[in-house]
């Protein structure tokens, strides 16, 4: 089985806003409201972050209950991990996730400055200063023949989609607009030259994205 | 975590048939071609039944691929594993699928006309006289924690509905009318008052209905 390189419920506005601006602790989407943003998701039973019992199983369902199944890699961009920027000061921050993050494979977090890598519950988490190339090629040798899910944020995901390394993708677009923020893409037919798009409204009032290569 | 009953990818017409009539070791669904009724399925790349690379990945693929996470048995009627009635005349039958069947899984076969099982690649079958109800308790039993595929055919489905046995599941409702053949309903609307019930039509054609208990 060739191993792929994914993308799964990332989720961005009507035009295209994945984040906001002045991420910290506190926010990890900055100026953004990630609740409103992942409404859909969290309203699944299958939810990797879901805590309690309960939850829909229609479409939005199908799609959360993907998360994991295949991936044997996730590769995130550092403000995934954290809200700092430039040289750490120390290592003492561990992610948001507590101690048992929900990826539970290897996780590689590109960044200009590596750190040592840290396990935390069945997740390691490694510290990359690569080009998005050869990231993929990092995390694919250690993904045990699994696939390899880029994790955003949409920066991140960008530059791995200029770099054409995306196999497939899964993007949730709410119907809301912003106007401000980071943007995954000014229109998604920007994509259509290289994938195949289809539009799938779900009743939640996302519309999933799934892209395929041509 | 609780085990669920659940099917997966049964396809019905318009009318609600899912087979036809005259069964034969020829013709699997009767007078009804499977073929139309699973071009939706055998175009995706994640299809058991595909052979050879390729396949789209759009909506109808998120169904197929998760036909096999978290399936630890199915229960299916006799008819699916072959088109005899009455006692078996020998036991040199050994279902349609070859010697790898795409279950690998316990497979409980639901007969008045039990005989010794069967083992062939990763895939048991077991030949089994019993209510839905204690299928239902023996499939659980020998599933290792996962969740419990109710296979069909439709007239097996119907009994495991009637006796409210079936947690979630997908039917795929293909665009044409029969007028003939063994049906699933008359109409899904019968079971929204215990069903919770989305209707998300796809780019091939059918409309997935998903299901699950109210």
């Amino acid at each position: 089985m060739t191993q792929r390189v994914r993308v799964h419920c990332i989720t961005v506005t009507a035009d295209g806003v994945g984040a906001g601006h002045d991420q910290s602790f506190d926010r990890p989407f900055g100026d953004v409201d990630p609740g409103e943003l992942f409404a859909w998701a969290g309203a699944t039973a299958s939810w990797v972050n879901r805590t309690e019992p309960g939850g829909d199983r229609g479409l939005d369902d199908w799609i959360t209950r993907d998360f994991a199944h295949g991936i044997g890699a996730e590769i995130m961009g550092r403000g995934k991990f954290g809200p700092q920027t430039g040289p750490w000061s120390d290592h003492e921050w561990q992610g948001w996730w507590g101690d048992q993050p929900p990826f539970r494979t290897p996780v590689f977090v590109l960044t200009h400055h590596p750190r040592p890598s840290l396990t935390l519950g069945e997740t390691t988490f490694h510290f990359l200063d690569a080009t998005p190339q050869r990231a993929v090629e990092r995390a694919k040798g250690t993904a045990d023949g699994g696939d390899v899910r880029i994790g955003g944020g949409v920066t991140t995901l960008r530059a791995f989609l200029e770099a054409d390394l995306i196999d497939d993708m899964h993007i949730a677009v709410t119907p809301t607009e912003l106007g401000r923020g980071k943007r995954l893409w000014d229109t998604p037919d920007e994509l259509t030259d290289r994938f195949h798009l289809e539009r799938i409204p779900s009743p939640s009032g996302v519309v999933h994205h799934f892209f395929w290569r041509r």
